[in-house]
């Protein structure tokens, strides 16, 4: 299914919104776009654009009241309420996942992990390892939505369709692979890092380059990609 | 400084580039800009105008010599020798990175990683973890221009200051933190883990609610974001 939706929007939507919590953190009770923007590295045109696409507005003199924004951005981010998420995958990415500091924070509480390796299951643990055949069951059982792809590119699809089969609707994917997935409202987000790294080689040549193999579409500014 | 790059053309490339390495292994002489397209998932008129901007260009019956595109994507990209890189930080998600599997064959060399803790210190290993205090002189000797940065979040920026003082020009930084850095050919590409997983569980929540939260700026297929 194709939706109106922009990726890069909700990923500044997730910035202001930790912008935010800091300047409440810190006693503020009202921002102005030009405070968000500069937290989070755009313009305050931006932030007011973003913004109006949600139906929020502040006011010029005033600016925005923090309690009632955060609330609003919680409430689009669909936070407030605790979201159970899956890995596949107990490797170094997985445990990564598994012990990473600020998800409870945030509301998000890695349910389980799977692996086919014995030697990494820990079924007593806080966040249990389990073997992977029991994923599927785990994933109906506890009415899981969401699920991270952290297994090696080899197994990845075919632990995406049998995340798919049982209910899962959302993917974060570490495999280095493009998966496929028959169902058009299920959600895949792929994370590729050898991708990424490559990406900060090749502007570091590109800058030393002088620039004779960047293209010219459209702008952005190269200190942080 | 600002320059004329676009992200993600460069991530397409990347992409291309995979994609054309697997028609070459299956013996495949000759692409098509469809096929390629179909390989990445995007469309052919993407795939043409991605190359126009590089003046790479094929020809409509004989679509483009895999050979000849796969040499001109490494140039670009600036592959063909080796890339060394460091990684600050031998945690779960460094030691991932370590051992990431196709690194090698891509070129990309951890030539070491650093910590601050001792039992993760090892001299001896192919690639060794020394203490985050030789990181400095191990990047000037060797010339080091790529770090990564998985670091806790509070001796991020720390480490940030000490790379680029030491040589680094590249940093992929998995800190949760946006580093501050003073100089501007110095780019930053920032891997935001929690970010992209509330990416998808946003998107898992929209697609539920009939999109009553979705902005209308530009259009994406949602089943990849």
């Amino acid at each position: 299914m194709v939706m109106d939706v922009n990726r890069r929007t909700v990923l500044r939507l997730s910035r202001y919104r930790k912008a935010l919590q800091r300047f409440s953190e810190l006693g503020f009770v009202k921002v102005f776009s030009d405070n968000l923007g500069e937290a989070v590295g755009v313009t305050s045109a931006q932030v007011r654009k973003d913004f109006s696409l949600f139906g929020i507005s502040g006011n010029k003199r005033g600016g925005y009241q923090i309690d009632s924004l955060l609330e609003t951005l919680q409430r689009i981010l669909g936070k407030g309420r605790v979201q159970k998420v899956i890995v596949a995958g107990a490797g170094n990415i997985g445990r990564a996942l598994i012990h990473y500091p600020t998800f409870e924070k945030e509301g998000i509480q890695i349910a389980a992990a799977f692996d086919i390796d014995p030697a990494k299951m820990h079924r007593k643990e806080r966040i249990p390892v389990l073997s992977l055949d029991e994923m599927p069951r785990f994933i109906e059982e506890n009415g899981i939505e969401i699920g991270i792809i952290a297994v090696p590119e080899i197994a990845a699809q075919e632990v995406c369709d049998r995340m798919v089969r049982s209910g899962i609707r959302g993917i974060l994917n570490f495999a280095p692979i493009r998966l496929r997935c028959g169902d058009e409202n299920v959600v895949i987000n792929p994370v590729n890092l050898q991708i990424e790294l490559e990406n900060v080689i090749y502007f570091v040549h590109a800058l030393g380059k002088n620039q004779d193999t960047a293209p010219v579409n459209d702008k952005i500014k190269v200190n942080h990609l």
